[in-house]
């Protein structure tokens, strides 16, 4: 195979637009498809579901390399803008970091109310139903309900935006590592992700809130951070600062942790799940600017919760913002509990990591379904909630019933909505103990689970049979085409397993059983999900006792441990599997053993510091490449000597506005006169110049355009020669897009080749040397 | 002034060692001296203090980039240790994460055990002589054990280890951040640090332990991570794995993680403090880490709670681990109190900002004392304790006593040595509230203000009396020669601020005075310290009760906020005082004026692949430079180039092995049989080769030594041409040494110059172009 030709394509354009690419390009990927022999989905084209469409639209955005405003041209518009502007510049980033938690504790009440009244006013209605007898209209109205508001989560998701199906975590998470998925942060996706999400929940799925109210607060930092949304003429001109990669990046991270705070009211977990888990790039001023967005999150919805208190907004109930109550467990134990915990943990890391793969298989599979269009996939939500109404109806259906014990505070059977003793269809004065987890809210179930000093309310099988319908419900939900958080099925399953174990051994320890599902719930985060700190300070934000903290941190390093041994963790995964070009912070170790020039190959296409149009426009025609090495020869230097890098949007840029010369000079005054630094700012995703928008005369071509104002002079380069392992280190570290190859000895072109993301991914090395064997992969 | 002749010498090396200065190093010096203008002490000389020596032994440690496995010559070791050695490298971080946190849990349970009694044991005898109306014995008892204790802390630190004064935390950071103080991590040091906090402690000083604690782990980190002490003999062959900066540097990082766990039994706390104020690099593979060895601490220090819980432990009584119980307090609020929290937070973080600035004058002041001797040092601490003992006692031999309030569930007034009630010299049934704080441990005396439903305890006239000369005497404690923390003083001043300013509004705010005293307390850290998210997660874990997080966040934000228009936090502003070249993470903002080559200067001293041997050891003799270009000319390339870094310890391991040959030719085989690449681990600090242990013979100066060997073939680079803020950037994101400086165009030496840690120091930039203005300099 001629890898020469193939190679001197920067990979990464490939994917950037489909209407861009040409006969070279679709050659390639063809030829790629061969080449890599587990292509992970990620070179198929022309699909258009979220799952299925995995790497299809990816493009990696701008580095925090490059910035015009460094440029000598533009070095008297920073300057200038030092003294007034700077202070304009803190004021918006604080104002920003206000209005990111404001929104997003706004839209995490809305969505909180929204699915309580929702879902509260359809278990009442079955309560309702079942309380006069008639069963089977109960069944179809709750069966009913269900199906309608899961098929207006789906169309919603299917027609407007697919981009919100799933959890939207690992799409903040590729952005945040500098993989720009397609419309990923779109305000139509904000839109879907929301009332999306409230559907979803309403509808009785196994999924959660949590993960979606994570991408609805990247979204709402990206929109307020692009001064609302071009597409719908909502902008302000004043944010042009914020117009560069790394104030995006930094909002987004913002937005992401007021997410966390929002779904869970956990404000410190929210910082350090967006610490741990979401961010690539980490500043300590970003610690303390995020600090501050969930802080105000959890000021914005202690005030909502305070006015509901008094019975304002409907059926919202305890339930509507979680917070279980398992402090008056006693936090005592020895050395058989302990035990208990280490076997809680071991089991509970295998239970996850197996969840992890069975997920995996079966988002390869719905793949396959969503693929065949927008009506499939609404079919396919239709499928699942049919068969969730069925288990929780039918399971519950076959459950004995239980004589409500004496002494109770709270009323049994629950009359209403929620509550922990559900009456289904048994007689009075008797509950149905599984129709208390199936016929209820998730959060509910979760709070029915961790509730304490009510050891024997649960029968062993009823834990069982919930256990795995909960296990396998939330397996098969994810992945359907609706914004589905992971967290919840995943809390849910493993807080049944962990009262399962606790009622199983509560001979042996003297720990509670509400404390066993706290565990148990920790254990299976642990090995889903392979967090640690950030879950712990969640669970403890989310329980209120600091009590348990010791046994918490236990069974998370137990189960995050022993599931690292078979997989990755469950968002690592799926960016994987979605075909993310993810940078990981290390280096492969293969990697010490090549050196940057075994990756890369020429001929490479380069421009001249004064470039005649027609090949800047053949050359952005006919490839796919974000930048162009620029290499000034001997009018304008002694010897060939590299200038920088140009980009391809600042191209644009520059030809939409026809600074050109008849002859070849350098016209950088007349460049500097008619554009500011901030018209190369970069537009939004998806947004700026097209190669079509432009409209360049017969005339113009044979004209000149001196490319040095918009040349990044300080490009990051490595010698040849250099460790691969090295410079992956250098462009991960520095979170670079373009790094320049040069060579070690003279009298040779100035440039060998350019590195992009792709170049160090491990499939391209490992097909380019498979010789290579790699070695703990899979690993942290 | 030829500051071209100047600048070509390395600045790092000239701190290195003394006894390697010559002539054209003092010459720098001085001429050094007067070309900056402010000091800021760091050029002086012979000073002994750890306070006054601030700069003298610095020396920057190794960078990330080096491993000499990475050679080609040595890369067989690498793969042929993959198999089996590479889970041994595992276990073993593993089991150093364990030891660390066994290690510094019992150091910690340790350290209060004994603080607890032997300042119960003071204040008994001091409480039975006042009962028996002894006031001048009573006097004379309680300051002549304050004297004798603070004497034996002094002369331990004066006369065996003057690095164990002070807190430690700004040592430990700048350590993180690649700057290796003299003896910092020292078997000395720690012993000195553990028993000289524990006298201090118990001397009644106004200074906590958790500072030293902090360095205590950090030291235990270190001398594991070494295998124990080579000076001692207690050292291990099988940890050579852990010969490096990047492992000894992660070991570290969980030391001070354990430290603070152990100091406040904060578990999480821990780990946020390392991540956002000592760890100047973060991984990810990290927070897991160092989580686990927080989590050992915790779980030790649980264990031997319980065990004293039965009366085991002598004296230790609530206050050994300091937890705080203010969960009683009502935690709902309105809009007065958050006025009242926002008024507190403000002026909380002006009296912060202005702790700093008195400390930071106090320092300099005493570093002037301390630097005329170890005796002048001892006779400063006795003058210190005189005043704190006269103090304590004078002030309040004043105070009125008041009546007990009925109805206590304490007895009162208290019995023994610590309790809300301190009888002093008042009536029965009356207590005297200053004694009550300043007759206790500091810990007692915070768990008196912290505690809640007493708000009428103390007088207001009191309150302020104490929160005055707790200030002041935080103020001139810290940087007398004992070690000392910062925390305990700053919380004990904010506590006291705190219940001040709630008893003043109590009228107004309805939040109960202890719970206002937290929040001062919170506001003081916030003022002096600057971390957030550390300092709410350490408060909440003290105080165990997260009802109150959006309130100790909010005044957090505020006095950070406040403080910072003012100055650094006092960490940064210690590791500035005392000269240590710390990176910050972000470049100035003038440095992206300059490029490069702006800040290097030739001419530079350069080896050949193949050099003689005599004019390696000259250029070492004649320098101190870490690190030396290596170019290959001629006979070994076709044009000169530069193969790489070579640096001095692996050339004195070199020079020592002898492995020379007549003539000018590559050696490299002999010496990869003679050497592994494990005899070019890198010693402890202050260990290693020296330039003296070499003996080269008169007919082997003129011999040839082959450099390829050992020579980083991969060093990052930089064009000259570069900006020098993107230079920085890379500089400080790699954790870098050393930095080339390549040439542009062809036709010059392949090597324009190196860029080292001190180019980049604002002082050497701002010396060089005192024009460029430095803006926003002391925010962060």
């Amino acid at each position: 195979m001629d890898r020469g030709a193939l190679l001197d394509i920067e990979s990464e354009g490939l994917l950037t637009d489909r209407r861009e690419l040409d006969r070279i390009s679709s050659d390639r990927s063809e030829k790629d498809n061969t080449m890599i022999k587990e292509p992970l989905l990620r070179r198929r084209i022309n699909t258009t579901s979220q799952i299925a469409l995995v790497g299809a639209n990816v493009c990696p955005i701008e580095s925090l390399d490059y910035e015009i405003i460094e440029n000598d041209l533009f070095k008297q518009d920073w300057r200038s803008r030092k003294k007034s502007q700077i202070f304009q510049y803190i004021f918006l980033k604080w104002t920003f970091a206000l209005l990111i938690g404001l929104c997003t504790g706004l839209v995490g009440f809305f969505n909180n109310l929204a699915v309580e009244n929702i879902s509260g006013f359809k278990l009442l209605l079955t309560s309702d139903l079942l309380l006069d007898k008639k069963y089977v209209k109960a069944f179809l109205s709750f069966a009913g309900c269900n199906v309608v508001l899961a098929a207006v989560a789906a169309a919603l998701c299917a027609y407007i935006a697919p981009a919100a199906a799933g959890s939207g975590i690992p799409e903040v998470k590729a952005y945040l590592n500098g993989v720009d998925a397609y419309s990923i942060l779109a305000p139509s996706t904000l839109f879907v992700k929301i009332f999306g999400s409230i559907f979803g929940v309403s509808a009785g799925f196994v999924l959660g809130k949590e993960g979606p109210m994570v991408h609805t607060g990247a979204c709402i930092a990206s929109l307020l951070g692009q001064g609302g949304s071009h597409k719908y003429h909502l902008t302000w001109r004043g944010l042009r600062y914020f117009k560069n990669d790394r104030d995006r990046r930094d909002l987004i991270t913002c937005g992401a942790a007021a997410g966390v705070a929002a779904a869970f009211r956990a404000p410190v977990g929210g910082v350090l799940f967006a610490l741990e888990e979401v961010a690539s790039w980490w500043r300590s001023a970003l610690l303390w600017r995020t600090f501050f967005t969930t802080a105000v999150v959890a000021v914005v919805l202690r005030g909502f919760v305070e006015f509901c208190r008094s019975g304002n907004c409907g059926l919202f109930g305890q339930g509507g913002l979680i917070m279980f109550d398992v402090s008056s467990a006693d936090a005592t134990y020895g050395t058989a509990d302990l035990l208990a915990v280490i076997f809680l943990g071991t089991i509970g890391g295998i239970l996850g990591s197996l969840y992890n793969y069975l997920v995996d298989k079966v988002l390869r599979t719905y793949s396959i379904i969503n693929e065949k269009g927008a009506p499939f996939k609404v079919i396919l939500v239709i499928a699942i909630s049919l068969l969730t109404s069925c288990c929780s109806f039918g399971l519950s259906w076959f459950a004995k019933c239980t004589p409500c014990p004496a002494n109770m505070q709270e009323p049994c059977p629950t009359v209403g909505r929620s509550g922990n003793y559900k009456i289904f269809k048994c007689p009075p004065d008797h509950y149905n103990d599984l129709a208390t987890l199936f016929l209820n809210t998730n959060d509910d179930a979760i709070r029915n689970l961790f509730s304490s000093g009510t050891e024997k309310e649960f029968y062993l099988s009823t834990l069982f049979i919930f256990f795995v319908a909960v296990y396998c419900l939330g397996i098969i939900t994810y992945g359907i085409a609706v914004p589905s958080g992971l967290f919840i099925p995943v809390i849910l399953a493993g807080a049944s397993y962990g009262r399962l174990v606790g009622t199983l051994i509560g001979s042996i320890s003297s720990l509670d059983a509400g404390l066993f599902a706290l565990l148990g719930a920790a254990s299976f985060l642990g090995g889903t999900m392979r967090m640690t700190v950030s879950i712990c300070v969640i669970l403890l934000e989310l329980t209120n006792d600091l009590l348990m903290l010791p046994l918490v941190m236990l069974v998370l390093l137990i189960s995050k441990s022993v599931a690292d041994c078979f997989n990755k963790g469950v968002y690592d995964q799926i960016v994987k599997m979605k075909g993310f070009p993810f940078m990981e912070a290390h280096a492969e170790p293969y990697m010490r053993q090549l050196v940057a020039s075994d990756v890369v190959s020429g001929p490479l296409i380069t421009f001249s510091g004064v470039e005649k149009v027609e090949n800047i426009l053949h050359a952005l025609k006919m490839t796919g490449h974000n930048g162009f090495p620029v290499i000034d020869e001997p009018p304008f230097s002694d010897a060939p000597e590299l200038v920088g890098i140009v980009l391809k949007s600042h191209l644009l840029v520059l030809l939409k506005g026809k600074v050109f010369s008849r002859e070849r000079v350098l016209t950088g005054d007349e460049i500097s006169q008619r554009f500011g630094a901030f018209d190369f700012a970069k537009a939004g995703s998806g947004k700026g110049l097209k190669l079509e928008d432009l409209d360049i005369q017969e005339e113009e071509m044979e004209m000149y355009v001196d490319l040095h104002p918009i040349t990044n002079a300080s490009p990051y380069t490595v010698v040849e020669t250099m460790s691969l392992a090295k410079a992956a280190v250098l462009f991960r570290e520095l979170g670079l897009r373009h790094m320049c190859v040069v060579p070690k000895t003279p009298g040779r072109p100035p440039i060998v080749g350019i590195l992009t993301r792709h170049d160090f991914m491990p499939e391209h090395v490992l097909g380019l040397y498979p010789l290579l064997k790699p070695t703990s992969r899979g690993r942290k």
